[in-house]
Order: C-alpha cells, then sequence, then structure tokens
C-alpha cells in the first residue's frame, strides 16, 4: 500500500511534535515545515530538525518569514518582555494572523507536493486563548484551501487536520509518549536560550510544565533555573 | 474627518498600483505591503517604491518570503521556464498559495495597525485562470480573516477589497488613468530585466498589452524588444 502524503508544520514544541508522531501512527508520508518568522532561536530549529528525524519525517524545509517587519507580538518585536505572569484576554505573545501564514505556507507545499493533507498542532483547551487555534479558524481554512489551490478546481479536498484540538495538555503528552516522542529534544519556551534551556516562568513553559504534572509523568525539559 | 487605515498589497504591477489609486482615492490611509516571494528583480521592489511614493501611500514595508524553497511555478522555480504562448489550464506561473500567503502577511499588518481593511488587486476577468483570483477565494478568506484574529474575538468586521475582481484590463487602465497613475514605473512583466523593461511576450505582458489596446491607449510600458 503506498504511503498518503502529508505536510505537518513543526515548530520543534512539543505539541507539533506529537502532531507528527501521530501523523506518522496513521501511516502518512510526512514532509514536515518549520516556519521561522522571527521570533526564534537556532535552539528551536536544532529541536525541529532533532525530531524530524527521530519521528521519520520523509522530508523537512524550512522557510524564514520575517514577521518583525510588522511586529506587534512580544515573540516577534524584541522592545516587548515575553509576560512571566498570567494576562488576561489575548496575550501579546499572539502573533498577529501567524496560525494562517503558517497555513498557507504548508498549503503552497502541500500543492507543489499534490499532497491533500496538512497537520497542524493548534489547540484549543490547555492554550494562550489566541483566535488562530479555535476550531472555527480550522474549518474556515479547510474551507479556503480548497478554492485557494487547483484542488477546488480539479474537484478534490484539501484536509486540515488538527489532531490535539480537544485535547489536554497532558492528554498530548500521554499520547506522544506511547508513540515514542522523545519530549527532551523538543523546545517549547518563548525565550529558550541559544542551548534550548527553557525558562520555567512564561506562558509555553507553564502549560507544558502542568502537562506533564497532571500526566504523572516525568518532566524531561532542561530549565535554565532548575 | 479621520482617515480609515487600509493595508494594500501592492506589488509594483499595474493591478496593484490601480488598487492601491482606488483606495486612496475611497479616502483610505494606505500601509502599502510588498511581499517579495523569490521570484522578483530589483526592477519590481524598486516600481513598488515608487508606486507606493506617487500614489502618496502612508507607508510601505516588504516583507521576505522565500517560496523558493517549495518551488513548483515558473516564478519561484528557476529550472521551469516562464512561458511565452499561450496555455491550457492552470499555467505553470501559478505559485500555490501565493494569494493566500500575501493575503496572510496583509492579515497580519493589518491587525497590528488595528485596521479592519485590506486591498487586494486579484482580477477575474483577464487573468491566467489562477484558481487564487476567483470572487469565492476571496469570500473564504474574508470569513477566514474575522476568525484568525481578534476581529473575531472583539466582535468587528475585517474586509477584504479586492476592486478589480469583475473589471476587464482595460477598464483598469481607464479607472487608473483617470486616478492619475503613471503606468510607466509599473513592472508586470514575469521576466523584466534588471532595469524593469518588459519582455513583450510573457502571458503577464500579453493581458498588459491588450489592456492598453482595448482602453485605445497609449502603453508607456518599456519593452526589452520594441
Amino acid at each position: 500500500m503506498s504511503e498518503v502524503d502529508a505536510v505537518v508544520l513543526l515548530s520543534g514544541g512539543l505539541d507539533s511534535a506529537t502532531t507528527l508522531a501521530m501523523a506518522r501512527s496513521e501511516g502518512y508520508r510526512c514532509y514536515a515545515l518549520s516556519v521561522f518568522y522571527g521570533q526564534r532561536h537556532a535552539a528551536e530549529l536544532n529541536a525541529a530538525r532533532n525530531v524530524a528525524q527521530q519521528l521519520g519525517a520523509h522530508d523537512h524545509r524550512v522557510i524564514d518569514v520575517d514577521m518583525r517587519r510588522i511586529g506587534g507580538s512580544a515573540l516577534t518585536d524584541p522592545n516587548i518582555a515575553v509576560p512571566e505572569t498570567e494576562q488576561d484576554g489575548i496575550p501579546i505573545t499572539y502573533v498577529p494572523a501567524r496560525n494562517t501564514v503558517l497555513l498557507a505556507l504548508a498549503l503552497g507545499w502541500a500543492e507543489v507536493l499534490s499532497a491533500d493533507h496538512i497537520f497542524v498542532g493548534v489547540n484549543a483547551v490547555d492554550y494562550s486563548g489566541y483566535p488562530d487555534c479555535r476550531p472555527a479558524f480550522i474549518d474556515a481554512f479547510e474551507q479556503l484551501a480548497g478554492l485557494a489551490t487547483r484542488a477546488g478546481v480539479e474537484g478534490h479536498v484539501m484536509r486540515i487536520h488538527a489532531p490535539l484540538i480537544d485535547l489536554t495538555k497532558a492528554e498530548i503528552i500521554g499520547i506522544g509518549m506511547e508513540l515514542g516522542v522523545d519530549y527532551a529534544i523538543t523546545v517549547s519556551c518563548y525565550q529558550a536560550d541559544s542551548d534550548g534551556r527553557a525558562c520555567g516562568r512564561c506562558e509555553s513553559c507553564r502549560l507544558r510544565r502542568e502537562g506533564f504534572r497532571n500526566a504523572d509523568l516525568v518532566d524531561p525539559t532542561i530549565y535554565v533555573s532548575s
């Protein structure tokens, strides 16, 4: 049986690594795509490369998009600090239209590959309240994807898979562990150091740390201050 | 009366220059955005800068996205030649998901600016049959735009304006001339030389040349071979 091709967005963090493992376990041949939009450090790129290799991605590409040109987020404007306490509303780490940009690039690659499947690790349970992590956003992007590409013209469907969307962080970690994800090589922290060590204080670190605690699993994350 | 802010996608070609002129004539304060996705030459960037200035854009930014990493088009893969005869179906100059990527970046900047309006110069009459120039695509992106951003959460609407979508090339040129667009400084050619001189043979040149002819207007384009 020939494998079905899928593009999998891969940041190098916990969620996208788990998503790649799930796509692989469902039998997809995975083309991992990392998009570096201005916020990232070499450690996160290294993490994405290591994860792609560990989980058997068929190919891995990196596209640079300098979203610092528009700023507006603590992740893309060096003058805005990453908050280390919980925030009300949509936090300043939200990058305007980021997931639309990521999915658009994944869509481009999928079309070049004639792949009809895209996987993205968005999650709407233990998440930071970003508008572009909601199920309605994913549904709208799937609608758009058909119309934006040859798929719509040629009468086939482009599927956007968001397998984590309804899971808690603990459930995500549990599934990933069963599928053999090595979370020690993933980097979720918004402000990891150049060796990939996590700050332990940002929202992303807090959600991740609580996920391991709630899953009753040892947290393999290497923290700067631990 | 305070001006309403809009992001206007500006390639430096005829259609986007006309779109900017139309947005300006409707009273919008225009933030012009050029996205260089790998296919472009310095001449097109210069054209975009000159057009932004000539038509009174409030700001102009350029974002690089290296879509050559995924290729799949004569515009982003140097090994695929730009065709100089008419093609059946979706031509090889179609860049997979390009307009989705462009609109996603425009959406990001609009959100940073708290602007609820985006203008894009897509056209579905005298065009090359690209799927992402059709009205249904624009409608789907407008749906997505509300869900992807704070707009949806905060209950306001993000509008995608495609004022050229139902116009012939001759009509577009007629409107632009009335609004004072200097088409001599625009570059539409898929393979213009470093001085911005057009090949006169590619699909984009053919549509443009026919537009001036049908509008009974002098074509100010500088051709390599003229």
